[in-house]
């Protein structure tokens, strides 16, 4: 399936989508080293969570394999591997996915099996296992999003008898796509999936304001695979259900999550709560698509999340390419334009949360979890051996 | 008191508030011809359908205040005020509003009471009659806002007991106040009313994308009589309910009105429809204020309004002043930039409707209507003899 990567990475090369030209340019960064990683992940040319751990990850496996380690000694070895790494978190210090990654690419590199081997080949053997970690990371990520993609989709094609002749549309909200992934995406990863099985009639994207994830990021998305598509206003999607829920055939919201707490309350992107609100009043389903990495058991409810709030200029100005007097936008030059009155005060959530009350399925890797006729989600079917960890912790 | 005013006027002198400087700048135009006021109009100087009558109405009555004409035979006279009213007519042949005022004002010159004078005193007769008629729509358009302003705030001061020691706080969207009227505002009127009378603990206004007159012209408002006030997203209305109803006493959400059909369905900027699903789902109240005049009883609901869809570009570029490196505003320079990739489809359209059963009450100048306990509003109370009129028509 030709799909958008963010990320194109064969043995030895490494190519990064420059997400600060989108979605007017569509250009890959050459990333062949630490450094070039480094700067990648700094200027925000490639983001997303996932994103970042990887580029990071597959930039050092790619001057490891080109030579870049004059080191001979396997502890030399190691001590250059770890150095690159500490360096690399650096670029990103919050990413959490980086920190795992880098964690994980350490233990499997002091791991590697040397039994028996001198140089140069112990000096091989642990190169290859962090080459094999690093590449491995990138394949669980995108086997995570694309096995979200197939069990998402078939439970909306179980739901609504979806069909070739009766295919259906939905709405999403934010970017949860292959720019913020290895590739496929989560909730972006549904509809891809759904558009490729003939079951997408059409999807509908939200700006997502204040940071317009939708209207830069995800209708770039859209219009790149070809996937018939509409970007809305935020405030559009009421109207949308009102008026062209049954002609359309207006199936279901489907989101990603920055965190599912145990109770399946959910919190995401400014924005998502109303959407809610909204599908639940139109008699539209709510979907959160996530990989059991972001459900978080430890948590009960989503009173316990905070809210981050986040500067006022992102609603008072906005930056873009310079659009000509003639219409055409000159992506060469951009300007960093006032958009509301300098002076007003400004409330600007990064995130909301939904609570499971309002959410019909979360769709993870594993599964599709839906409400129990208790009104309860029950993660055991896809998080057994957690659930059982925490329960042996409460004995 | 001390209000904003796009339009101050005395006799022989007209200032007109140049609302494309807006939010940055607050200038003044003088305009004091026909010819500047359809410049004034047709560069958007100016915005919104009452304050566009009363500027085309008002510049005329300076000119001929200030010896314009120079005709001397009554008819003359006449011919004279009717071509300058046609061809002011031209300036946005759209508005309903300025052709209203333009009929009214032939009707009334014509009608001036001639009996017994002759040169020059028929001649004074007949620019007297004008100035006044104009000066009259005026003053009749600002009566009926403070009047809208007045009901508004005291049929919610009743719904929640507000007062000084526990005043109510209120969501508004687009722009309904001062700069589209003469003064005071509809919905926004009623929020003057609310802080002038110690009643209003906080007021938030959405941004109202994709045209932005929330961030743009409300703030610009707000701020500037000091109201305390807070921008929002769009997005962000369902978790500001959800998160700051009861801390802040949030009471209602308030909005203008395009049409007001019969059975009380209400054609307002997109986004309202959406807001009042939201409102009812966290028990905020929904009040549409509207002039009689917006009242359409001919229609009887909403299902016949049509919706006017705009263009593309409202959605995917957008103007602003230029921020400077350091973060300044630099008003001299503006630019317009793209913020959307180029090529996805857009659904941009201009207006939603609400139905009734989500709007608690609809402030008119002549009070305020509440839906009955039968869930049907009865506009009998504010128009009788409109409803008199067709009732006899159905006979």
């Amino acid at each position: 399936m030709a799909t958008l990567q963010a990320i194109k990475y064969s043995r030895g090369k490494l190519l990064v989508l420059d997400q600060l030209r989108l979605p007017h340019e569509n250009h890959y960064d050459e990333v062949s080293t630490a450094e070039e990683a480094f700067d990648c992940i700094r200027s925000m040319r490639v983001r997303g969570a996932p994103a970042i751990a990887i580029v990071a990850a597959l930039a050092h496996a790619v001057e490891l394999h080109n030579g870049d380690c004059t080191a001979t000694e396997p502890e030399e070895v190691i001590a250059h591997i770890e150095k690159k790494l500490d360096y690399l978190k650096e670029s990103r210090p919050t990413a959490v996915d980086l920190s795992n990654a880098i964690t994980l690419l350490k233990l499997a590199t002091r791991a590697a099996n040397l039994e028996g081997l001198a140089h140069p080949e112990a000096k091989e053997a642990i190169l290859n296992t962090y080459i094999k970690t690093a590449e491995e990371i990138l394949a669980k990520d995108l086997h995570n999003n694309t096995s979200i993609g197939s069990h998402g989709a078939a439970w909306l094609q179980q739901q609504y008898n979806a069909s070739f002749e009766r295919p259906i549309s939905v709405l999403t909200h934010c970017n949860t796509g292959s720019l913020a992934t290895s590739g496929h995406g989560t909730a972006l990863g549904i509809i891809r999936t759904l558009h490729s099985e003939g079951l997408l009639k059409h999807a509908y994207c939200t700006e997502t304001r204040p940071y317009n994830q939708g209207s830069r990021l995800t209708s770039f998305e859209l219009v790149f695979e070809g996937i018939p598509s509409t970007l809305i206003c935020d405030s559009m999607a009421g109207a949308l259900f009102n008026l062209h829920r049954e002609r359309m055939n207006i199936g279901a919201v489907i989101v990603g999550a920055d965190r599912v707490v145990r109770n399946g309350d959910t919190a995401n992107k400014i924005g998502t709560y109303q959407l809610a609100v909204l599908a639940r009043h139109h008699g539209v389903k709510f979907v959160v698509a996530a990989p059991t990495t972001s459900i978080d058991l430890e948590t009960e409810t989503g009173s316990a999340i905070e809210i981050e709030e986040r500067k006022r200029e992102e609603l008072t100005q906005i930056s873009g390419a310079i659009v000509s007097e003639d219409g055409t936008v000159d992506t060469s030059k951009t300007a960093r334009v006032a958009i509301a009155d300098q002076r007003i005060g400004v409330w600007n959530p990064a995130f909301d949360v939904t609570p499971h009350e309002l959410i019909d399925a979360i769709v993870t890797e594993r599964g599709t979890v839906v409400k129990g006729a208790d009104g309860k989600f029950d993660f055991s079917q896809v998080l057994p051996e957690r659930l059982a960890s925490i329960a042996a912790r409460q004995l």
